[in-house]
């Protein structure tokens, strides 16, 4: 065993950092206890350092360099909680390279930067760990590389961002049109007043990529993955899908096909069925499926102050016990996998259709379908005035094939407008 | 780092063992290329030689005197899949103190002698690890000994029995009585010709001796758990459940106050809006409330050889991890916690009662209830006859109080006979 204070450098205090802070304040005993090790925050690097920072012990040194706090040699391990690519990206590497441990909640950094940062990790023999990086206080990532390190696993699916699960859960219980429930999540605070990262799918994306890396050690960054948001889903689909016993749902889908994967997020029409369609409001799920392990279902908070300070302490204090042994937990090399373009695969899907209402409009439409040989499974007419909402459920096809009968459709006279293209999923 | 190849003594191979042998050959390269690490296993103690175990490698050696593999300097790790107290208790000791790391998916064996086992393995520094021995494939051990060690945890709720679960679903779906749904299990393979153990509770008790040895360091044994089973509800108790917007679950309990806990099981009633009421069929969950993380459920398969399997393998990677390190992790001392008796603890209830259905009747019941300060939230009448089910929810009350009023009920002259008495539980 090595020293028993391990000290913690932590590098951001916002709404995690000082969540972080006070959590570590009240379980400092129970971890000793526990495991004999003594966590101090002894340095914290901030922007501003005329902001009031009363949670901080009276020791702890503040500094507005954070180059300050990785290169000190009384700094043990260090927390970066800033957020964002840069500088964070420069102050990890250097972390890392000065062989201190880091722990971080950083996706933007770890979904651009995870290959190159593992890869330094390695090199330095240091652990990196990333637990809050993804869905918050769940701890996915410490069961999908320990736990699950020799399952056979076949797909992960995963709600990874509550701020478009709420919005979801508002429009389907309370038939709320998509820019109400978006205001609604605004004025809560869950999102935020430019929505875009949330609601384009962008932020699941990164979340996709690093389950992508973690579960099937794929060198897959942000750039990698093709999203959809949910900026289109209107009221109506909503309904629809409650009606047909299903839930709408933004999925990180991360799915392995013998040597290809597939990485991607779209919204989903899913089962009542499906253990993920009942998750609400801004909770986050990943559901993993392994050939041994069968079904897995991880659900609780994905973000907020405690919750995903409590995913930071746990990786603190696992980096502090392999410190004190002198060990660290490698990642790995991740290997180039092939990635399945969306366009080949297959799925069924959900298309609404907005016509003029006249005869042989119905027949006009579904000529184009079967033109392009797609069947169908249900569909749905809704009369509006002088016009009229086709809602067909087709079977399962692939993207490309679907494309070239909704761009024929487009073209229809008879149709007004197209709709939103949802995937159907089985249970 | 120490050797690379981990030579692995297996005690049993049955469902689960068998299984995980399989499993290990068909992951061994992906493991290698994780870890490192080869694993082989060398070594196998069965009771019978001459049954056919063509799953096993030519060079395995096969023995029915497990004290070789314990004993034997050519095994680095021991893999305990035997089950039942003895001989496993003198086998896992004496691998322990050969100071072999020991990975166990005995439940009973833990409940009842985890204190001692667990001081033995910190005494010879290795590893004792039992992921498989609480809701199979489920990773609730690590997640409580790893992620969550820095938690304040709060309370625990877990369906950990299969058997009951998929009994209580097939009684709510398909509204069957008890014993056709437990004859379908037991036909199933899901329940045992002698189903005592499961629908007792006392399965769910060692589960929850256990949740509460590694949740709370807390020195529990399976004598100190008070449980409740499921062999008295019946299918009007499942069906009122239904009508209130609840299901019936059979709970391991395990919840802290101030500085006592309880820990228990007992079927209760619990809001379709909780997470674990939707939990179907041999499906297992556990929920889990901390002060930081809020709520994190974990659902999966609770049983079966290859759900058992993947979390055996996952504790045996971690060891022949922490073995090629030279480290291991210790679990702690247990402390002695002083357990909440039942009688002092709160619940609303739901109570039924079977009754003469003649005037005056509901007034009799009801001044009991009255005269023992219990105050009821509902109450509904069924005729049946000549007789009437009444049927209550209190609002809550300590249960000695509820059992004064129980007693004084169960002498008057127009009540045939009590029901069922369910704890009626929050959101």
């Amino acid at each position: 065993m090595g020293k028993s204070q391990i000290r913690i450098g932590l590098l951001g205090f916002g709404t995690v950092g000082s969540a972080f802070v006070e959590l570590l304040e009240t379980q400092k005993s129970s971890i000793f206890s526990k495991t004999g090790l003594e966590l101090v925050v002894t340095h914290v690097a901030v922007n501003d350092l005329t902001k009031d920072r009363s949670g901080l012990n009276a020791q702890t040194l503040l500094t507005n360099k954070p180059n300050e706090v990785i290169e000190n040699t009384e700094v043990d391990l260090v927390v970066e909680l800033m957020g964002g690519l840069l500088p964070a990206k420069d102050l990890v590497e250097a972390a890392l390279e000065n062989s201190k441990p880091v722990i971080t909640a950083n996706k933007e950094l770890l979904s651009k930067e995870g290959r190159h940062l593992f890869t330094l990790a390695g090199v330095r023999k240091v652990d990196l760990l990333f637990e809050a990086a993804v869905a918050g206080g769940i701890p996915l990532i410490r069961v999908l590389r320990e736990s699950l390190l020799g399952e056979p696993v076949e797909k992960i699916m995963g709600i990874v961002n509550g701020t478009t699960n709420y919005i979801l859960s508002q429009m389907e219980e309370k038939s709320m049109p998509y820019s109400e429930a978006l205001l609604e999540a605004q004025n809560l605070g869950y999102a935020e007043s430019d929505p875009t990262a949330d609601v384009s799918g962008q932020d699941a994306a990164s979340k996709a990529a690093i389950i992508a890396m973690v579960a099937f050690g794929a060198d897959v960054s942000l750039d990698d993955v093709p999203f959809e948001g949910i900026e289109n889903i209107s009221s109506a689909d909503v309904a629809f899908a409650k009606r047909a016993g299903c839930a709408i749902k933004l999925l990180a889908m991360v799915s392995k096909y013998e040597n290809e994967l597939e990485v991607q997020v779209y919204p989903a029409m899913l089962p009542n069925s499906h253990p993920l369609s009942s998750v609400r409001d801004s909770f986050n799920a990943v559901f993993v499926e392994g050939a041994a392990v069968d079904s897995l279902m991880l659900f609780g908070r994905g973000a907020g102050g405690m919750p995903t300070a409590s995913a930071v302490l746990g990786d603190v204090i696992d980096a502090a016990v392999n410190l004190s042994n002198r060990t660290y937990r490698d990642i790995g090399d991740l290997t180039e996998v092939p990635l399945i373009q969306g366009d080949e695969q297959k799925s069924a899907y959900y298309v609404s259709v907005q016509v003029i209402d006249e005869p042989g409009v119905l027949a006009t439409v579904a000529s184009v379908f079967a033109k392009h040989d797609i069947s169908i499974q249900t569909m749905e007419q809704e009369g509006m005035d002088r016009e009229a909402r086709l809602v067909f459920i087709t079977h399962e096809v692939e993207e490309n094939r679907l494309e070239g009968a909704l761009s024929e459709l487009s073209n229809l006279s008879c149709v007004e407008k197209l709709g939103t293209v949802i995937r159907v999923l089985e249970a």
